[in-house]
């Protein structure tokens, strides 16, 4: 496993690759990987020769309210994550190396932003439009791989591929879950015993909602009731969202049809867990 | 010679190149070629293995008072002027295959775009970033070939590959003028008799502030209004700007120093007429 601090060696080093015929695979990370990012790498690991991770905290997708600083950060476990999950070359930039001169444009995410997680922050989704962007030139590799858990992240990626014709393929990579269902989050282990107790119901709310389309639901608000009505039941979470949008489009529906997603984001005391899951409706 | 209509049989096409070792050559056309582009076909024709020209005439880049049906189109003679400039693929696609669905973000140049030309055409250079932007993503070329009459399009166009990393080549290729020093245009048969004998005054003008610089002269001011007292004397034209900023920034400055462009747009009766040069003082 190699290193790269600068965009020159790591393209020097992919373009031999390229030009050898390996197919490449990549996956953008902001580190303090865990099982989420290892089921990404063990993707990536089975579909191409090359597996590049790149470990960057992007600054342009923080918001003035959001603490930059405290982003919690560690290279060397991260180092041994990416050793045991096949990694070929990380890259490993620095600000200056990502961001040396004043930005000469802007690029804005207009679709599918201004809801869920996006909501609240407004500008987020720009800048992480801007670093993907940024990393798949420098990579350009033939697969990228995000994972379902951020639905709305897949969604504007995917609205960037379409929009600039980007030369790869998105692979949408499941939700790895514990055994009981709940989502493998680096922020399970905030929540307390009774909190982790009551977790599952997020993932089993989502089900039940499954369970009553598939018996022929088709009102989007009827299902987003009966999740809160379970969630607020079950739980002592605070219901920050349930909405059930089109995907990847992230439009409100009142009809339930076509692909469709169902997300909800739960506060718990120190802990704020989301989750989702996406239907395609014949 | 092949001419490609859709994205995906250019692409194989060129996948295959590129596999074989093969270096690409691009230059983005909105079509009818002239000696200009010629220049660019010729530059690109001498450093690559593939010489992809496109033909778009690219709807993003109009403004809503800007007239695109009117825009000239001449796709037979420009498939000979292609074959005569030693071109290997014509990329050809129809407004459906290159805006197939509303975008979903929107990307913005915000440096060097309120001045010369660009500030009477609020969101042309955001729709011609667009559009190259797309065109770089479908061929992906080793090298893309740009004329410096457009120099603030060369600006906008090295800002987008500094700002997202784009991996490619710029080539600025210079100004293609007449025996008397007129730069080289398709508007310049608009010209009136008195006007053509006119119109080489803009480039005199141009070389005669150069003297003036190579003499010490670095107030920029006293050098646009010496060729503002030029154009005004020896010509009928109006002058629409004349500006010297520095490049590829387009800032406004007082002292000539660094790299700057001067740049003239001068008005005749049919046409308006554009030059420039670029100087570094060091």
């Amino acid at each position: 496993m190699k290193i790269f601090n600068t965009i020159n060696e790591l393209r020097n080093e992919l373009s031999e690759q390229r030009a050898n015929g390996k197919k490449i695979g990549f996956v953008p990370t902001m580190g303090y990987l865990h099982e989420g990012h290892a089921s990404l790498l063990k993707a990536a690991r089975k579909d191409n020769d090359i597996v590049v991770l790149s470990i960057f905290v992007n600054p342009t997708q923080f918001g003035p309210n959001e603490d930059l600083s405290s982003y919690p950060r560690d290279f060397e476990r991260d180092e041994k994550v990416a050793q045991n999950s096949g990694v070929d070359y990380i890259f490993y930039p620095n600000v200056e190396e990502m961001y040396p001169s004043k930005l000469k444009s802007k690029l804005q995410v207009i679709n599918g932003v201004n809801v869920l997680c996006g909501e609240k922050r407004p500008g987020h989704f720009d800048g992480v439009a801007l670093v993907v962007t940024k990393l798949f030139n420098i990579v350009q590799p033939h697969n990228v791989y995000f994972g379902l858990k951020d639905a709305q992240q897949v969604a504007v990626i995917e609205g960037l591929i379409e929009d600039y014709n980007i030369p790869v393929t998105l692979n949408k990579v499941p939700i790895v879950r514990e055994e009981d269902g709940l989502a493998k989050s680096s922020r399970n282990v905030y929540l307390s015993e009774q909190e982790r107790a009551e977790a599952p119901t997020i993932f089993k709310s989502l089900q039940n909602a499954k369970a009553l389309i598939d018996a022929g639901e088709r009102n989007s608000v009827k299902i987003e009731e009966e999740i809160k009505r379970i969630l607020e039941e079950k739980t002592s979470g605070e219901v920050d969202y349930v909405n059930v949008y089109s995907y990847p489009e992230l439009n409100e529906i009142t009809e339930i049809k076509g692909t469709i997603i169902i997300a909800i984001a739960l506060k718990f005391t120190k802990a704020r867990l989301i989750d989702n899951i996406i239907l395609t409706i014949s």
